[in-house]
């Protein structure tokens, strides 16, 4: 907030008779006041809930940027995520979905780009700016999207969710993702043996869009995949003992 | 090719002596021949497969970019994709894999990714360069490559690839799989109602994703699902009408 004084500041500055000085200070507020990223942070909104993986990618992606945001809780246990009014946020009735002033967004890895982007020169830098660097990086987002988390997520739902809930694991499915999640695990290996990060030098979403699953997946017994591949091992405690990461999972207490 | 005539032409505009023309001339022509957008095109490979829905993608998005490449030819049905030399450009044994001079990417989506960021004033314009329409834009990928995708490939290797390998279709995995493309395309229609493309109001990589599991299920039953939507049906007709897209699917004769 600006202090009271400080009518009286814009007055010297401006050198204005007294009677303009409410009008100037008010516009002068107004402009002063207009949403910029330092000041709308409080209008940043996800909807979902603190044990979604995809909601907790978005919580990662802001914590690493030092954005502040609301966390808008959906009650997904009585269904809240699938019907009005949040159907009107994601229409596939799924957390998250995310406010930024006046627009509207879902699906995880869109609005983690989006803030990777559109803050870029706060905090973590997710993203690169040089077109070369940031397509290799592209490749290894989208080697998570498409083939670690299809396995990974399977296997966070039977061996990490499904016990939550009191369901029984299907051991023949665990069996065929494991084997599907060890073949992704042994190319992560080889990369990360050339290296530090799977998206080049430096932590970006394409190592953070791994965390969720990986952090339901190291309290499983598919642990293992990762803490027999020396490098993935390491990658995983390197990434895992993030700041921003931590005040994730703090978030559930 | 600068013609020998240009050597006298550059010695008159910078004024110098003729001993210094010939050192000059061969600086100025490193300079003028250093590798651009213009000159590198040939360079530009990929590696797969004009059967192949992610190579196709590719291809897709350079004849919309109007950019000349060379198809390397990958004999699938030999297992090329599945050992060296092609393991060392995909480590997934994948089609396609992709080179712009020394750049060596995969992924489908990665690559149409850099192909428009990189080419941007190049042929049609595949993304958007203001922050929030691109943030809408990305939501579309996204749900292409998650959501839409999953199901429609599933449909495509039942209905569209297993028949021309000579092998039976499984009948239960297609009512799943078409189910689960009914429930996205719902979504689909009502965008459609909405916007004139998924990612807005211009063709971007949002639709163009699309087109090649698109064009497969279209010679299949799963049409219908199309077909009973109105404006996923219009959309449909009007993002495969397009002449990019003709050339891919020519590439075949």
């Amino acid at each position: 907030m600006i202090p009271p004084s400080s009518s009286y500041l814009i007055n010297i500055s401006l050198g204005l008779p007294y009677h303009k000085v409410q009008i100037t200070t008010h516009l002068l507020l107004n402009f002063l006041l207009v949403p910029n990223h330092n000041t709308v942070m409080a209008t940043i909104k996800v909807y979902g809930s603190t044990f979604s993986t995809a909601a907790m990618r978005v919580f990662a992606a802001l914590y690493e940027k030092d954005i502040e945001f609301e966390l808008v809780p959906v009650d997904m246990r009585a269904g809240e995520h699938k019907k009005a009014p949040f159907i009107s946020l994601n229409p596939f009735g799924q957390v998250p979905a995310f406010e930024d002033g006046n627009l509207k967004l879902f699906e995880s890895r869109a609005i983690t780009q989006y803030i990777a982007h559109e803050y870029f020169d706060k905090g973590t830098q997710l993203v690169i700016r040089d077109s070369k660097k940031m397509a290799i990086l592209s490749v290894w987002t989208e080697v998570e999207g498409q083939k670690f988390d299809p396995a990974a997520s399977k296997l966070t739902w039977e061996l990490g969710i499904k016990p939550l809930l009191g369901k029984p694991t299907d051991s023949a499915v665990v069996e065929e993702y494991e084997a599907k999640l060890a073949a992704v695990l042994d190319v992560y290996e080889a990369r990360l043996a050339q290296s530090k990060y799977l998206g080049g030098d430096s932590f970006t979403l394409a190592d953070l869009h791994h965390l969720p699953t990986i952090n339901y997946l190291m309290g499983t017994q598919s642990k293992k995949l990762f803490e027999s591949r020396p490098h993935v091992s390491a990658w995983v405690a390197d990434i895992t003992a993030r700041p921003a990461w931590n005040k994730v999972i703090a978030m559930r207490s």
